[in-house]
């Protein structure tokens, strides 16, 4: 039984730091990718969009405090960058270290004169495989810093929405962007999860109509994916939490109040986690349980046609025996020897005993319901 | 073995958001209802009931404080009426949004001027499919709005004795109003769980009478049914213990002693939610061991037959050997070669000692306690 | 296999209420048995006992303050008694429906002039089936009524207490003789459990003795009626521990000092319940476990015969086989089939060769350890 | 199959009240030791010992406050010895009465004038069965009473180092005193769980060695072992968390420090209970792996013999057929039937046949990996 | 079939206390090493280490406030050391036994000049197996104790930090340090876990490839060294929040900030572990489907098998009955015995019957889906 190719999963490394680095170290990873860095500069009235080189005289441009500022920054490689962070914009160098390492989980740490936080951003990939990808933000009154490692994102309709000025997003300053941010990132999670339900949904057809053990290896698939989102949702919903209780004045009571319906979504996403790996559960065992069904009907095809047959053979070996009837050296005769066989009716009797027998097992086997 | 048509269920999918919609936007969908608006208007004295075409003048038909109103809306397709309430009632857009993305959970939320609620409304259809529908409520000073997205709904009681003036209901105002059709809400929960627990006694029922395997698909439905139920149940009593600590002026002190009793019925749920899940866990057990129990008595036949029949078929095997105690074609003697089949008992003897073989094993078998 | 008369059990179908009526409103079944009511005047001195017809007068008689009264109604058949409650005692119309709706969780409610409480009487009945009737508190300054469905109870034990005015029960008043009817009622499940731990060890002696399929079956029922009691203990512990925390007037220090005593018993039984619960899982696990090692057995002794005798029945076959070495039609010799059936000794040497594989096999077992 | 007999264990019963008796009742066994009672009195300068009659000028004796007494009673069948302390040091009766009654759970509880303390003390009795005696408390200012039932016990290291005045002992008080048994009493649960834990590890050895059945049992009795010992872990912990919590005069701050001391020892216990229990569990595990895999090994090897063989019997039971190649009575020729028997090499082909389809199904059933 | 040499792992008893010490006792282990004694002296400028032989003139020496000193003690045979400890520095003697009873759980406790805490140091050693090391604190306003039973340990890292003076470590004084030290300890967890976490991924492979009994041993062993991490892992993350949350001046405020850092890692680690134990339990529930899987298949080819050929020799058997057609002493013709015998296409007939059973069979077995 050839393996189906898609448990050939690309394997999803937990990574994790190595002991021994002093803290607050700035982690370059040596594939990391060039950073690109773009600038949305926008009002209610206005919006541009250009794309930095790098960040050196982006604590001028900041000053400008008519605007509200997204700084987009995708790709880690240059130490440089964080360095102008850290001295410019005095951001702690645990902060630098948490962006850089990016197996933080979703967390929310205030400072001074800026916000810190991390979520995490799923997306399925071709092969659907889960991608997990750190996204952190850095929040100051009138900026919104973005860090992810690579290039690709879910977050084209914020861009959208910011460019063409639909809804809250050009009014609601920095903190409100932070917010649509995470709220987009927690909506595709919901996606996932729909596509996982539909799975668990094929899963289940699937058992009634032909179970084999791919439904097993499925099954196991999606329950340990749950595990993972279930991994990044729990810390999600307390950062969430800690944000509507911070007294952080970079976020507005009106972000507050969008945060709550974040923080809404977040137990739903939770919720469904779990009700998904019920689900998970209950095919498991309905597998299990199938298995053992259909052990027992083989069992039972193997029972009724040894216990019919076996019995008989034995009769058909009895009057193949050659006990001779006559001493064939002497001619002596042994006429207690199988005398059966010679008599007139002797096959017919012994066919009819045969049939006997089967037929009282036939009936003792119904009786026991086998035959259902 | 037919699948039971009954397993053929409507699918009950979560619905789930779609990632990227502005926070806020109210969602028709294209299946929508048209609404049916009617308007309740009573006090302890009076009772009247109007359909109206659109809520375009209600701001002014509420401004009589003598009377309470429930404006029930059936139906979402009128992007109009949502905006009217917006501008009318100052209803914030997040509200609006969750009214219309029906898949939220029980809750309550306070705003200045108004209560938000939402209770999940479940019904079993004529196929005992659980159907699960939205029910919000909006509560102002003197009136409630309630939205629910399909024309049926389980509340004729409640309008029957708003009609007749029974009990409380005329006199409580519109937080009483709500508090009774969330209570009957919640009444509707125990009918569907008394419908299952029913159903699991007759499923223990068959347990004993006749195990098959429809009694794991059964119980592996209900136990599903149930999960759904206790996503709805666990969170509708927080929303009630929200509503008891609430210090929203437009939830009165007399309806707070209600809603303790329903958050009351709301543990009661739960309780014997709880109580339903383990049965059926209890089942599936005991299912499991019926069926490997099943599987020992079908092994024992094969064994007990298998190897009475066995041996003696051995025996006779031997003596339907070949071996030729004359040399056909030089007439030498081989008188060791089975002289047992020329002697005058030699069929007498093998057949007692066939015998004896047998008893021994069926005393052996006795013995261990296969035949019990 | 017969199934134990004992498993017919009485269902206990968990009463519901029925979706659609008024909140307070008194419900008297059809079936509802004709009220007994008791009226017992006692203080430290002096005692009497008197049944009443009903509860006209009942307001008088209670204004004596030097007295403490019991007032215990049996049977609930009499819609007056509850108007008259209702009117004369001032008594919520919501009390008067948990008292009639006899499918509430043990629970304390303060009302201004009154303590509601509710206690689950739990009795095992000639069948060993466990009864759980409602038994409900009506505490005030000097009187104390209690109401239960049916006739028999378990409270003697008080009463007789109260008559020959042993211990405090004649000086405590009011709260202490519901304290002594509610630690009573929870001594009696310390009887129930240890009854049910006897009958878990009796099932853990026939798991070593003779396990059949019974030990399964019982074990459930006991884990079912655990579940039962579980959900009597915790509501029960929670509403002690509200009486214990109440501020209310009616509830005497001492009587907390006694309450804070039934507490503890109500945690043990609670510890109790969780024991049992855990040793019938035990117990279920040995059976299973018990199950598999019997089925290895059974197929041991199967693929031992079997593997024996199927190669010796095979070798017996072949020389069963009739290769002519002489053409019966020709006479021309065919020398080469089957030249051992005219050896001297070829029937020895298969006998040797046939043994020799039979003892290689069960040193083969052997060593595999199949034998012991 | 013999049962070990060690599982022929002591039955556990878990002592119960009976229903009805009067709170306060103090409660003397029928089979209730004699008291022996001794009062050690003891300064940082002086000890002596001495055995009391009974108690009735202790009163006077405990007046002394330079020194120290510890007043230990063993076997409770003196009615008179509790009614003394009721009346000469006022003790409640709730508390003679959870004196007297030992099934209490470990506790503490403080009254005006004293502390009441109950401890498990926990021995394995010569079969490696856990006893579980009860100890209790009774802290005044200068005076330190122990109850226990029975007359041995595992105190005397407190004994001795209170003879030699080694450590704190003697100048601690009696709250100090207190602190110093309950904390032997803690250890002893050490050397039962190490006890255990060897144990365990001998069953994973045997898991290893040589699985048989005795595996389960033992380690669901050890597992129950664990299940008594959590129920009495989880309260002394509580208990000694309201030690520490005590606003008790009687409780000295040194001694609190100890307690934390004891405290930290008892979460070390549940911790190493929660381990065993989790290897406990392990344990089964693997036992019920080992016994499906050996069933598959089991099967594998009937599954082998037969498939191999009960074809090739097939064919030697076709050439064993009797068909005639000439009619015995008419000598009519019926060359068609089984001309093989009459062929030169018929036999040589036969068996060359047989040996392919045996060499055939080997090779299958090594790549399927069965013989691995 | 012979067990993998790893897994005779070297047990890891979990070393107990024996009881009846008095509290407070230094412990002295016979098999205890030597201590080898390192004094660290450092500021911002200057750093120097030398080996004391005593600790007799480290109280002299620690007066000097302008450096930070780190005195590292390694092994423990010194009574005088501990005895030392107790009279120049004032440690309490329960902190000593703590110490020097190397099996603490990692805590935290304030003294007034001193703070005491334990980290255990988990490290894989040539065989793969856990070792648990104490390592204990005990921090001072300039100075900072550590004291460990070993020589070997995993901190050369910081040592080196230290030498080179890079990063916080020369500046943030002793608690820094205590920080820097139980940071290193803590990364060295996420080590462990990663490389269990590929041996889990290992052992999924396996299970795809060819799942074997090693998998369920292997698994068992990681899930039972996740146990023993997770029991390390909870109380540090409680003593993290301990020290987070303390008032002690020994701990600055920056420590602190680095500590929140720590405490996150912490809640990773449980994060992973909890993730790994999951991904156990999984990878079993996959084996023993497989398990029972593979099971199915084993009976499937004995049951395809029996029953197709046993019939078959069951005919077979038939026509190799003796009935005879001419009595061989009277010569009397038995026409009814077996005329088939002398048909002239009896054979041919049967054949065909044969081969249609055969082929029914075959289509049968098809149906129901066992050759998939």
């Amino acid at each position: 039984m050839a393996k189906p190719a898609k448990h050939k999963k690309k394997r999803q490394h937990i990574e994790l730091p190595h002991a021994g680095a002093s803290p607050g170290t700035i982690f370059i990873d040596s594939k990391a990718l060039n950073p690109i860095i773009k600038l949305y500069r926008y009002n209610a009235e206005s919006y541009e969009v250009k794309e930095l080189k790098d960040i050196s005289n982006l604590k001028v441009l900041l000053q400008d405090k008519t605007h509200t500022f997204w700084v987009e920054i995708k790709g880690f490689s240059s130490l440089a960058l964080f360095e102008t962070l850290s001295r410019d914009f005095n951001v702690n160098k645990l902060t630098l270290e948490d962006i850089t390492r990016t197996y933080q989980r979703p967390k929310q740490e205030e400072y001074d004169h800026y916000v810190f936080a991390v979520s995490r951003m799923l997306q399925l990939d071709e092969n659907q495989n889960l991608e997990n990808q750190q996204y952190s933000f850095l929040l100051t009154d009138n900026a919104l810093f973005t860090f992810q490692e690579n290039y690709e994102d879910c977050l084209d309709p914020v861009r959208s929405r910011l460019k063409i000025g639909k809804g809250n997003i050009r009014l609601g300053g920095s903190s409100y962007l932070m917010y649509a941010l995470m709220d987009i990132i927690i909506d595709t999670y919901f996606e996932i999860l729909g596509a996982w339900g539909d799975e668990l949904d094929n899963i289940e057809d699937r058992l009634f109509d032909k179970p084999d053990k791919t439904v097993m290896f499925d099954t196991q698939l999606i329950k340990r994916n749950l595990i993972n989102i279930r991994r990044v949702a729990w810390p999600e919903r307390d950062k969430l939490n800690d944000i509507l209780r911070s007294d952080s004045h970079l976020i507005t009571d009106q972000t507050k109040m969008y945060i709550r319906d974040a923080y809404d979504h977040c137990i739903q996403i939770i919720d469904i986690v779990e009700s998904l790996k019920e689900i998970s559960a209950s095919n498991i065992d309905m597998y299990l349980s199938i298995i053992s069904n259909r052990m027992n009907e083989i069992m039972k095809v193997l029972t009724i046609i040894s216990s019919i047959f076996i019995p008989l053979t034995f009769i058909a070996g009895i009057y193949g025996m050659n006990f001779a009837n006559v001493d064939p050296v002497t001619g002596k005769l042994l006429p207690q020897n199988m005398p059966e066989l010679y008599q007139a009716n002797g096959y017919l009797y012994t066919m009819v005993i045969m049939a006997l027998i089967a037929v009282l097992q036939i009936i003792y086997f119904w009786r026991k319901g086998w035959f259902k």
